[in-house]
């Protein structure tokens, strides 16, 4: 049995962490086989979207402590390491990423959920950053998560340790939306296949950009989109996109 | 008849962009004709706020796609830096400047509204990023969005092209309330009276400050503001509101 | 009397402005004496969490307009040269600091609030950066703002001046929790205990690299924590924390 499993179906390229006695720890062997997943499907022209849930009671809780215990400080620097190029990796990637959130989503699986582009949750999911309660703080899962929710309430789940539930999750802007857990998959699907639906060479250029000018100043955040809205226009099917909807017709694609 | 009309009373210059039958797209005379009134206005002691709204159905329905389309490369390039130098004009107006959407605010037309200091929206308009719809994703409308809400809301809103309501545009932070469609011109003229009613250098040396200040680190940003405290205090019409308020007594002002 | 109050107990220090027929300015003598009560606290072991409060009926109302109005453009700058570095203080203060708030909190008053790690209001406090009523825009405090709510809703309260309630305070993010006045202090000492009971080690550690990877582009911010990740293991309380949760046991600290 593989510990992370890969399925499509109609562009959805569905991903599932499957170390469900682990709740779907990133050791090693998982980040590994994530990253080298993600590359697969960076280059496959057939994925247009991609979705991340967890096998089993919880989406994701963190690192593997038991993996983790065992490593000297220039291996755990080295983990360190793999884990923050997977998240890059999520962002790199040309296709948009969405993490289906049920049971919990903890430490360094908070993490993931806050460093993928879109979220749904089950409405009894319960998302933390725990990691003060045995003395390990969660600093790399706060890099994702203080990139999507306020300063506030980031360093309140940070040094308290508590949980949130997936209605505050919404609130604060970590997931897009909560729904009920026998429609989680459902409605992740449908959110996936909406965005499956659009232009690929269009969301592919958008998502690179939108990760790129968020850390410019604002007037080269400009420069920078401006110039994707150039390479943007030249695509062919752009140019029969804008001229049906001038004409008022559906455009002739694919 | 102009495309964009200007209209000033007590201190208030109201702009209206006057192109109804092309839902007031952001054409290259409109952006001239814009850029150039706030240009005029910048220099115009007369005015302390600006309003912002549309004629006819819709606030701003983005950029004009007729006129994009017989565009080669170089001269996209030029309208998307033509587009995203009036977008940092509205940031280096000297006067605040408040969108009063209604209608629909899209593409380039939300990003208008998010530009604006202030935005006050009937209830029943609706906002989208919607470009991605036709193949052309809305990269420079994303701008001025991530600096507006958070980052899961505006992949989401970018990527599936979703309109949002009114009440979630407030409670995301695109717009600062929503008011009833027959009550729009009245709130938004009361919000403008407001700020109107305070001292301009004051609120001049304010507003430069906020957009300077945004991009810096902390340290920086101190130091920048508390160099604007310096000349604010400098002002004689600060010194002699502080000293009303020391004596409790109404300043003498004008 | 003196002017901020220290009173320790249980690994809480709690501050309290003590100024009340000036509304717990921020004057030249209680920015020396918090900077200087800061910097003791620091180093001193025994603290884990502090919390500030004021005494009397405002938690703090800004800065002493009286001093201000006497000083030169010189003592000015080094007015807001020292309020900025008291504010960076509360940011390097190894120990997190919650602002417990009642009454009004304005202008550098709400810096304070809005500079604090955390914050817990009662239900009727109010807040404002109204300085721009009296002609003095709250650029100092904008810097912290900004820091915490988005940009439209700082920029309304900077220009408008207009007092924000609790409850609108917590859906921006300017504070964590609003509670019934006589549960104040009670409520700010539960969050304060539910913190103090952590490994302090891990949550210095853990708020240092909050504050610093918040400027940092996410590529540079991954780096910087991971190696804090790597520091937070190579403590011994750390190794007992993971042992105890891997063997389903209490840690054995202290």
């Amino acid at each position: 049995m593989t510990i992370l499993k890969r399925a499509d179906a109609e562009g959805i390229a569905h991903l599932t962490l499957n170390m469900p006695e682990k709740l779907n720890a990133l050791s090693d062997a998982m980040i590994a086989r994530f990253h080298a997943l993600l590359d697969k499907i960076a280059d496959d022209p057939t994925v247009k979207v991609v979705i991340v849930s967890g096998a089993g009671k919880a989406f994701c809780a963190g690192h593997d402590l038991g993996e983790m215990r065992a490593k000297d400080a220039e291996a755990l620097k080295d983990l360190f390491d793999r884990c923050a190029a997977l998240m890059l990796a999520i962002h790199a990637l040309p296709q948009p990423i969405i993490a289906q959130v049920h049971g919990i989503a903890t430490a360094a699986g908070c993490q993931l959920v806050a460093t993928c582009d879109l979220a749904v949750a089950a409405e009894d999911t319960r998302f933390g950053v725990n990691g003060v309660n045995i003395g390990l703080f969660c600093s790399t899962p706060m890099v994702a998560l203080t990139r999507n929710i306020g300063r506030k309430a980031a360093f309140e789940m940070l040094t308290t340790g508590r949980f949130i539930s997936a209605e505050e999750a919404v609130t604060m802007g970590l997931v897009n939306k909560a729904v009920p857990p026998d429609m989680l998959q459902q409605k992740t699907r449908e959110l996936a296949a909406m965005i499956a639906a659009k232009r690929t060479a269009a969301v592919k250029l958008g998502k690179e950009t939108f990760y790129r000018q968020a850390d410019m100043d604002v007037a080269s955040a400009y420069e920078f989109a401006g110039d994707a809205m150039v390479r943007n226009m030249a695509i062919p099917d752009t140019q029969e996109g804008i001229a049906a909807f001038l004409e008022k017709r559906a455009p002739k694609w694919d």
